[in-house]
């Protein structure tokens, strides 16, 4: 067996983590705040870490809490918002974890279609005049997990406006956000309207997973309702972690790992569909202008399950189209480019290529 | 006003935590293992650490959980075994927090008095031969929260003896096991029946708060549903700082460190008693054996709410009896010992006593 490729994870190869950054991270914030960062700290997170957070996205820092991760900010938010049998509107392809927490909770899904411009926010507001009452909009709005596709400027106004007049919660849900290494940045929805939109993040793309820090901004009473969920569930997050993010972010090695994080993604985005053109012409897909993912659709019929299988045959592996949705999925699947070098993005194609001549 | 004194929070003062430690051992883990470290790595914990605590423990890795805290260990442990309405045994007095999140739950809380040797092993007898049906029973074997006393090794025997009878799992809490400055270590629970014991500790009080590290040891299957929840949850706790324990506990520097709190404990807690007897002769106690916390009882009668008062007018904190039980100490007090010197341990009983006589 050849050595494995993998596309199935979204997560960065060691390469583009700056590991040595990170270490003096550490050493600084053990000398400079080393009551700081070894007590329990608070449950609204490292302090100083949380005001850094709050300026970088011009909010007063009442609206900013720190998490163990943003997966983590997420559960906290929909125990507090989401009741059994309570209507909630996903993106259909979503996140898949994000479709398995809320039908762990009960949730009532409602899966509108994305569209190459995002959530159909025509098709949403048909649902609501039909008489649909979420309680929450979950929405990737930024290179989309899986799709990688980008929700436009007036898709977003117009999301909002929906959110406004039946009064429900945008979870602008956006790891993604400063992975943009073509076209232009969008203004985030939280900053449209403050008080139905709570936007979640985290460090996990920008600086690394293992540092396990997110966060959300949202309202003050809601945030001020999420830190008792916070404080009951484990006192507070992880003040090590969070005092060498802080020092990550104000020495200025979080700019340079963004740039160097986007450099790479660009590179091995532009190899992916490159490869994918001249070895698997039936795949369409749209090219990604940041993030980690392209979305590829294979002819109406495709056996993407079977192309999983001879595709593992061949030592790669992708995620199936299916895991990401309520219905349908069936011809197509995620390739995730960020845990890849070029090299392995050539070969893992043609493989895949092979695979997929194997089953005609 | 003089400067604040508190013996109110369960905490290390910075005194007697190892930043040094901490710091060279973030650089031994980014320079080990730098891919482990900054990667998701797995919901159980960063594997290496597991390893080591089942070998300290002398359990199998796959029956131990690594969590972002103990606390989040228990709501894990809660949220698998608790529904609405489910009794749960609890020792009044008991740790706070415990309490309110069993209440949270909506579980039936229990309360069997803890006696100087623990909970009365006789009174729960008595409650489950009357019919009660508990899921869990939860025991703060050594040094407990808020009392300071240590269950005795024939109750241990007694209370597995009625969870394996009756069907229910204790949950061993245990995170002052190792501040033991006196008498001799008791066997834990989970040695004796690790079938009906699910045993909890962190690294809180042996290291610092803010690594945010604890663990589970239970029954394979049992953790196994737990990993679960914790990879709905977050993912994976924090690997940064798993990493960091890791390496400060293979280097020895954690055997360094409980020697440097027990000693210290073992000062401040003389000085407390010391100070007691002389500045308050009204207060009782027992001494404690290890850990961060001294239960003294004033006269029947005695108002704690005045005193709290009279004594923050002085300037000194404490935890009210009556926030521990769910009825009754209202004549106790919590004073914990961990996080102040012995200077203002002395001063702060002065003031203590100024206080109680100012209500006379």
């Amino acid at each position: 067996m050849p050595s494995e490729i993998s596309f199935a994870r979204g997560v960065p190869s060691l390469d583009i983590v700056d590991v040595e950054g990170l270490r003096d991270a550490a050493v600084r914030a053990f000398a400079n705040d080393p009551a700081g960062v070894t007590a329990y700290g608070t449950s609204i997170g490292y302090p100083p870490l949380r005001a850094w957070i709050a300026e970088r996205h011009g909010v007063e820092p009442e609206r900013v809490l720190v998490t163990n991760g943003s997966l983590q900010a997420d559960a906290f938010l929909f125990d507090h918002l989401v009741r059994a049998g309570d209507e909630v509107v996903v993106e259909s392809p979503t996140y898949d974890r994000t479709l398995l927490s809320l039908r762990n909770r009960g949730a009532h899904v409602r899966a509108v279609e994305l569209e190459l411009d995002g959530i159909d926010t025509s098709a949403l507001g048909r649902l609501l005049a039909e008489g649909a009452k979420p309680t929450l909009a979950h929405v990737i709005p930024n290179f989309q997990n899986p799709a990688g596709y980008t929700l436009s400027a007036d898709k977003r106004k117009q999301l909002v406006a929906l959110a406004r007049e039946h009064e429900f919660i945008v979870l602008e849900d956006d790891p993604y956000g400063e992975l943009r290494f073509s076209g232009e940045p969008m203004p985030t929805m939280v900053s449209i309207d403050p008080d139905h939109v709570v936007y979640a993040s985290s460090f996990t793309k920008t600086v690394c997973p293992g540092v396990r820090v997110g966060y959300l901004i949202g309202p003050k009473d809601l945030i001020a309702a999420i830190v008792k969920l916070a404080t009951n569930t484990y006192i507070s997050p992880n003040m090590v972690s969070e005092g060498l993010v802080y020092e990550f972010c104000i020495a200025g090695a979080l700019e340079h790992s963004i740039e160097v994080v986007r450099t790479a993604l660009a590179e091995r985005a532009r190899t992916l569909t490159d490869a994918l053109r001249s070895e698997l012409p039936e795949a369409k897909f749209v090219a990604p202008e940041g993030g980690y993912f392209l979305w590829v659709t294979l002819p109406e019929g495709a056996n993407v399950a079977a192309l999983a299988e001879a595709a593992a045959q061949r030592s790669v592996i992708f995620v199936k189209g299916t895991d990401f949705m309520l219905d349908g999925g069936d011809n197509a699947l995620r390739l995730a480019y960020s845990g890849v070098t070029v090299a392995e993005i050539r070969e893992g194609v043609a493989r895949l290529a092979d695979a997929w001549r194997s089953l005609s």
